[in-house]
């Protein structure tokens, strides 16, 4: 179930006192071969994180042998200290590993302008490479947590015997494009460079960027794909890459599951839309609505609020022509009143919304959260 | 201070029976000329009510002489029949007020998706027409309040002796396009509906499009201005516009002091802009960042919330040139750590966030408020 399930990869999780709190905070994959092949997609925020910057271009050849991810700190509007920062980390990585700092990512994560506190870090690397086992994958999981309350983990077999494992960290600013978080994924299966970068920029368009907890993007986002090649199987690009969009989307659907605060994990389906595009555009447009938020988190199936976002989009519909069904419940029949609301159950943690645009034959989900006074706390308290 | 301030007005506030607490819910104005011209705009939202596709009609030619607006209910979503409630009221104010019934503006505000109570609705305009006087603006402006807590008014003097007044309602799903919300505004200058409209568009895009409380767009958004020329006075389009706009940003500005739950007011300024546009699409994604909502909320001046909003946007700038100075302290210097965070007092309920692009000369301010639990509260309860 975890990045370790793979054959190849080493890993480790330890507390170097990033955090205050002493809990762990830095986790190290090291991938020993035979291959190298890595694959890389990141934030489209363009203020964007020194690690990001740095892993950019480590992973510009295809090649990565290790990764190393804090907590406690996402260095991210540090300026050239900071960058430097990160450069120094994936040369402490590289000499205790043995490779070249270019074959490094570095991935942080944490608060936003704060510098690193680098002598715990340094000697971190070190602890972990010391604590390396074929097992570390839980370890590195759980140092890579901020204000997660779970590790996430996941694994796939693949046709033949080759297995794909992740592991995930990420609970606020989660919002699509790609979805926030840190991501690191390993398989044992034999592919080329271009061919993993295809197969992840489609798996996590199809994952990461269909949820949206909050409508945050951050600076840090990072999804890095390392293959080792040691199960001696090449998998066929189309197979390989379902795989790997299950691995992600059970990744995916756990961030959802321990988003800041949230009470409901609410699935918006968008049917019957002319293009996927304009699916896309209802279910992430209903998603960020805080007012529908705020009444999901009130059990109270407010399919208006549902209508008046749709309302705010581009996309093809007549607007006597929606429908809206909550939970299985059709409380909203071209575009006015349906079935009695009091029928609607919100009790479930799970919650579907279902937006029948009747323009067409295209569709998507987004997934998100609802809106509590607990996010409200924990994002108003996370910094002070 | 009222839509009554202006001489050819009269107004009512009565208890039609629509709200079931028994409070105020019906407010009539009635322009007693000797001129008709009146403007409006609407919500942008696709997904609009009846009453707004109904006076969108009325005000076609320019004139409108009465103007109904209700709370308790919004009207929206309700299809034909909802339509034709809209009518129905329009046709009773026609016929106790003395005109046509397309020389009557509808307006509704409260729950989304639920019909009218026309028994009562009808009533009540009975009830109002026989409740009409000369300073009875007092009186509409509390009749037309949903969750806000006070009502809204303003009124301003123009050149010469001729009078603007206006009365608001609005507190929740405030945003943009234009801000959501009900106005009335009245005047007694002599002005031709076309320069009216004109002069209503301007003084709307440079107020009540320039808050955005929650980001969410109502249905029934619609401003109505009503001319009766009883002055005599004729005031220059510019002069006229800029005393309209005035009385706009009183309004919109008491619109997000009384916004649902907020105990802060942002000012997000935006200068050194390439563009406006530049500047108002970097304001606006500040202003609809949960993130730091809550922590402008928890007192909490997390300048990296800020970074991260402007650098999901499309407008020029530098990472590395970026400027953030929260209530006079700059914390954020060239992208990174400026003076010292714990300097910044958040106590008060106004609050100044300055960003500067370093990319142009143009600059642009947004209002919004803080995101809060009594915020999740009311919107999680108002409908259930």
């Amino acid at each position: 179930m975890s990045i370790t399930a793979a054959q190849g990869f080493l890993a480790a999780g330890v507390a170097a006192g990033i955090k205050s709190n002493g809990r762990p905070d830095l986790a190290l994959v090291v991938n020993q071969g035979p291959r190298f092949d890595a694959a890389g997609v990141f934030t489209s925020n363009r203020v964007f994180a020194a690690p990001v910057a740095w892993s950019r271009q480590a992973i510009a050849d295809g090649q990565l042998q290790a990764v190393v991810l804090n907590s406690g700190g996402a260095n991210a509007c540090t300026g050239r200290p900071g960058y430097l920062d990160s450069v120094a980390t994936a040369d402490r990585v590289a000499s205790v590993v043995g490779c070249e700092p270019g074959a490094v990512g570095v991935c942080s994560t944490g608060l936003i302008g704060v510098r690193l506190p680098m002598e715990a870090l340094l000697s971190g690397v070190d602890l972990a490479q010391r604590a390396l086992t074929a097992d570390g994958g839980d370890d590195a999981a759980r140092a890579i947590m901020t204000t997660d309350t779970v590790p996430k983990q996941a694994s796939a077999q693949g046709a033949g015997g080759y297995t794909i494992g992740g592991m995930a960290k990420g609970a606020g600013m989660l919002a699509p494009g790609l979805a926030t978080m840190l991501v690191v994924l390993t398989t044992d299966a034999v592919v080329d460079s271009p061919v993993l970068q295809a197969s992840l920029e489609q798996a996590t368009s199809l994952t990461f960027d269909r949820i949206d907890s909050d409508g945050c993007m951050s600076t840090n986002d990072t999804v890095l794909l390392l293959a080792s090649g040691a199960s001696g199987i090449s998998p066929e690009p189309g197979e390989f890459t379902a795989n790997l969009a299950r691995v992600c989307w059970s990744l995916a659907r756990q961030l959802i599951a321990d988003a800041e605060g949230a009470t409901h994990d609410i699935a918006i389906e968008v049917v019957g839309a002319a293009s996927e595009d304009d699916a896309l555009e209802v279910a992430r447009s209903i998603g960020r609505s805080n007012l529908f938020k705020c009444a999901i988190f009130g059990n109270d199936p407010n399919w208006g609020r549902v209508l008046s976002a749709t309302g705010v989009t581009r996309a093809a519909f007549d607007p006597d022509q929606l429908d809206v069904s909550i939970n299985g419940v059709q409380v909203c029949r071209g575009g006015g009143l349906g079935d009695d609301r009091a029928l609607v159950d919100l009790t479930p943690r799970e919650c579907h919304v279902l937006v029948d645009l009747h323009a067409g034959q295209a569709a998507a989900t987004i997934w998100t959260n609802d809106l509590t006074y607990d996010y409200v706390k924990e994002n108003a308290e996370y910094s002070s």
